[in-house]
């Protein structure tokens, strides 16, 4: 199966916050698309803390595209330039919730959106994590930080408490991690 | 925890395929954000179609955001005030897949990326699959449809051969609703 080539790209939308490529496409059936929207998108990390008593240290926020208050696991963009995903997934959690841990595994490296976005989400494990700093939220974060023992989490996606795709996703693979035998 | 108050709302992109809004909110500390951008995206299905033999339907396909070939469950976008969830799935299924299914339930509705996007993510699951039609491809669309048994998805997962959220947070939903002891 081959890759679509792409003839010209302009730039729709040119911003710090937002940029869209339009992209003039050939496919492989020689079929040409003259205005296929691409989001660049900076890399994402998002970090599955559990402390050494099996609590799981999640983040409650509001978020605008959503126009709704979600619970989710710790993370956010990076700049794969400037800094490892490793760490980036540990300065994430301590901005957001004061945690570390010296016991962070990389879980696997995933799409959000393939069709729309050009990011990738990097996923960690931190194991005994433990409460280190006062949180330090940017201009836009107002951030409420909860410990939820590691059994409760199926209950709260199962009650739509949990209900965005990264962080269920990221549960899944941190219990195949932690041996809790998916 | 307070939403955050719409000021005024600029179109930064306004195209068929890409909508991005230019909010000026203000947060409930009082602080004034001029210029966060909202990607304004339709609702999607993702449907994990499973036959009366346990092979799940899967569906490899380039995806010109992340420029490469993908494998996922079927689905695509819908227009909420044209058709119900379910209908879009089940018509997503048989295009993309040729399969139907009379025995098709809701599993949950996510957020795919709540921070940027407006959509919503409806999850379905289909049992006693079966291959009912020809496959209809839109304009852009070349499927490869495949046949995995069930047992064989977990290790799909571990070795980054699925990677994309949507597709790990739906297996996980179907396999506690197929009651396989998650």
């Amino acid at each position: 199966m081959e890759k679509w080539k792409i003839i010209k790209t302009d730039v729709a939308l040119d911003n710090k916050w937002c940029t869209v490529h339009k992209d003039i496409v050939e496919l492989p059936s020689g079929k040409i698309i003259d205005d296929y929207f691409v989001n660049i998108r900076p890399d994402v990390v998002l970090i599955f803390p559990v402390t050494a008593d099996g609590k799981v240290i999640m983040v409650q926020q509001y978020k605008h595209g959503a126009k709704e208050v979600l619970l989710e696991f710790p993370g956010g963009v990076f700049d794969p330039t400037d800094e490892s995903a490793e760490a980036a997934a540990l300065r994430e959690l301590r901005e957001e919730t004061g945690y570390s841990s010296a016991d962070v595994v990389p879980l696997t490296v995933v799409y959000d959106n393939p069709t729309k976005d050009t990011n990738k989400m990097y996923f960690f494990l931190a194991r005994n994590a433990e409460k280190a700093t006062d949180t330090e939220f940017d201009h836009t974060e107002d951030i409420e930080t909860l410990e939820i023992p590691l059994a409760e989490i199926h209950g709260l996606i199962k009650e739509q408490k949990i209900r965005v795709t990264g962080s269920i996703a990221l549960y899944y693979m941190a219990l195949m991690a932690l041996g809790s035998g998916v």
